[in-house]
């Protein structure tokens, strides 16, 4: 098929290169069902199945999720030279079709639009696919363990999928599961918009190491040296001190870990938020509480369909959440876990395991994915957390878990410089490193708290995935900048 | 005020710790006006000014851009020592304030309460500022060009307003900026999310350097290096060829030039959008004029008080458009200049210079401050550029213009492997640093075009002022990595 041939029936296009704006309209396929039979229509699609049998040949078109089947027969209208041009065509080229809609005389269950069937007369060539295919979409949108009884249980392994991403995201999981996140941020938005929060940047490129200086990425700054943020903390604190009272923020934030783990990158989307208050930091929890509640809900309703295409795919329990969310204090959760043979101090931090643990304890009692610990121990929380007013063991913190996994850790900040001074010797930090994080508190800064998720891993949760690398778009991980 | 004094009426609270969830509702001071007066409020604010004489105390409260004067007098309830504790409270501390609403006897100009003043008999500090301030609010705020009769022409420089960030950023104008910042993304998002667009993200850490590998930084990643992604072009590229049919991406992009300019910065927001189309660019650029069109009028109307703040500041002419956009072909554009006298081949670029008269030319003629140009030469285009159908020397590809700067370039690209390898190789470039976006395109890919805006750049332009560093939170430059 390297020449363009083009006849009035069939062929290869030229590049389309915008010489005409022809007057064809092309209907989506997700529109087409039994109300528009017998009608003449065009439609774009990429050749997703295709098989020739005598005088005809079978073929279904498929268009982002949805699928048609397309029938072309030896006929008056159409000659044997077309079915061969047709039969030809290698599968994931995109081709334009004219044909007739046909009620279908059984429905083609293997289609979306089970109801109808294209009589084709008309098929070109609009961007040719190469023959042999990295891996088949079919293979790649087989649910996992051996949910199709139908064909072989051939599954396409990750790194292949990573590798060739542009073919492993066509198919309708993947597509769904980026319209879910996508989603997400929009409605993170538009919750906190409705709170009266702004949108800010921060850089991503910053003169010191900050938090420490483990795990930072070095970058070659002109003739010198920078590095790239882990998280815009200081950033969205520096702008509640600067009056802006409510802020978001969603970008960028790299960790140079050296972890292969199925929850690990990177690089990945921080989704964050820092908020002024008045007396209390649950002002700022309750905030947060809704905001979740409104991811959750807006999800489970705007994106019923994407998620059913996942779990169809993906097999999970649907996800669980109560409104307002459950909140418990670090103290009871101890109490649950040595309850359940744990043993622990009281200032111990969780554990990955006391984590997944706690997350089924708390399923079983309350039936939820989705709950608050609130006041964790002082010593195991960042210099900045504002400890506990009456008890100095512990402190204005937060964790939030979905499915028994930390997702966002957040906390009352210390908004008074002397304070944070004392608690930054505390921890043996290097106070000059930090000067310009203390000078931001300087000049009056009222009293805040906030915290922040990682897109990926609030994505992954919801929907059960096992390995986060399922829901970045390019994941990167130590052994991965590709594609 | 090292200690805290805390009585019934005056004194510095203890940090606030969260000790305790007071029934107070604290007013906003924008709120308040002759419907109340008489009223006992609490309010919470900065102290913006601070004088005292004989018996009486007067200060200024400020909450982001609104003002309200406040009076103390020595009374029955009002003691001596109170007055004098008052009168030492530091300008930028914030403070608690219970008084009663007083119709004011006659207007306060210099606040944004003007009908009425609190008279105050509580004050507790809940923030306390240094004494000392690196720069004062009220010289910031000052309009440029000697516009306030009343005071010393004293104005801050922006080394020193982008060193001390968090004061600089609590002036009126500097808030109103960065709403209008945030509003303009959310008007693009909102805008395109309604043609049926979806957000991605996109890595910023990439393998290779993109686009010919010049001005890109490089970081250290593990063992090996990696480079600081220039555009998110080629993923936004790859989401099409994986049938995500229309997408956009704000995230910060990277250039590692080393030009200290008005316009240039190190690393700034990149807020990008690519699409699909049928068969000719120009449905996309029907997009992109109506999305810009959609930005312009949106500011206008819901941002109209924050742009008459700014301009207060920052004089300009309001930013004028047409709807649709005016469009004019590269060719005309030459022609336009010629009559002004430039000399120029029908090949050549826009130099900036030209492009400031191109803005001037326009203006007069057609009384827009904003154009797209269409078709630009085909040699003055990057590789991906496809060419114009009929006439090599031209492009599928434009730039869009605001008061006469460039602020998008775009194009449809070349969607085809063979003529994107022999485009690769007539600009030189090794194909082997080309081929994962080759790659993209070798299985079926739909026609595409789009382009890519900075956000700090628009938003300087719209607001017609002099220096991006004005619309970038905490701006990178080849000098400035802090704050």
């Amino acid at each position: 098929m390297d020449s363009p041939v083009v006849n009035v029936q069939y062929g290869v296009y030229p590049i389309i290169q915008s010489s005409e704006k022809p007057e064809r309209t092309l209907i989506p396929v997700k529109a087409l069902d039994p109300s528009i039979r017998e009608t003449i229509v065009w439609l774009r699609g990429r050749v997703h199945t295709i098989r020739s049998k005598g005088k005809q040949c079978f073929f279904v078109l498929r268009q982002q999720s949805y699928t048609i089947q397309c029938l072309l027969s030896v006929s008056d209208s159409v000659d044997k030279s077309m079915l061969k041009f047709v039969s030809g065509i290698s599968r994931e080229s995109l081709v334009d079709v004219e044909g007739i809609v046909k009620k279908a005389p059984k429905p083609v269950e293997s289609c979306s639009q089970s109801e109808v069937e294209i009589s084709v007369h008309k098929v070109f060539v609009v961007s040719e696919s190469e023959a042999r295919l990295p891996l088949q979409i079919e293979d790649a949108s087989r649910p996992e363990g051996g949910g199709d009884e139908n064909g072989p249980d051939i599954l396409v392994n990750q790194d292949t999928r990573l590798d060739n991403r542009v073919i492993d995201l066509r198919t309708p999981t993947n597509l769904a599961i980026f319209r879910i996140e996508s989603g997400l941020c929009q409605l993170f938005r538009e919750t906190l918009s409705r709170e009266g929060f702004i949108e800010i940047h921060t850089p991503k490129i910053i003169a010191a190491a900050s938090e420490g200086g483990a795990n930072v990425f070095e970058v070659s700054y002109f003739k010198g040296k920078a590095y790239l943020a882990q998280s815009p903390q200081l950033y969205k604190q520096m702008a509640i001190a600067a009056d802006f009272d409510r802020v978001f923020t969603i970008g960028a934030v790299f960790r140079a870990e050296d972890s292969n783990t199925h929850r690990h990158m990177t690089e990945f989307v921080g989704v964050d938020l820092e908020m002024a208050f008045n007396y209390h930091y649950h002002e700022v929890l309750d905030v947060l509480d809704r905001l979740f509640v409104a991811i959750f809900k807006g999800l489970s309703i705007l994106y019923k369909e994407e998620i059913e295409i996942v779990r169809r795919q993906y097999h999970s329990e649907p996800f669980k959440f109560l409104e307002p969310s459950l909140r418990l204090d670090f103290p009871e959760v101890v109490q649950l876990l040595r309850e359940a043979g744990v043993e622990m101090d009281d200032e111990d931090d969780l554990t990955t395991a006391n984590e997944k643990l706690l997350g089924k304890l708390i399923k079983a009692k309350y039936d939820t994915d989705f709950f608050i610990v609130d006041k964790f121990p002082f010593k195991i929380r960042p210099f900045y957390t504002m400890p506990d007013p009456t008890n100095s063991k512990y402190s204005n913190s937060y964790d939030f878990f979905m499915r028994g996994e930390e997702i966002m850790s957040g906390a009352q900040r210390v908004h008074d410089p002397k304070l944070l001074m004392k608690q930054i010797a505390a921890h043996g930090i290097d106070p000059q490193k930090m000067q310009s994080y203390i000078d931001a508190f300087r000049f009056g800064c009222p009293p805040h708290a906030g915290g922040g998720i990682g897109l990926e891993r609030v994505t992954m949760l919801f929907l059960g995935l096992d390995n986060i690398r399922k829901v970045s778009l390019f994941p990167r991980d130590p052994k991965r900048l590709t594609p």
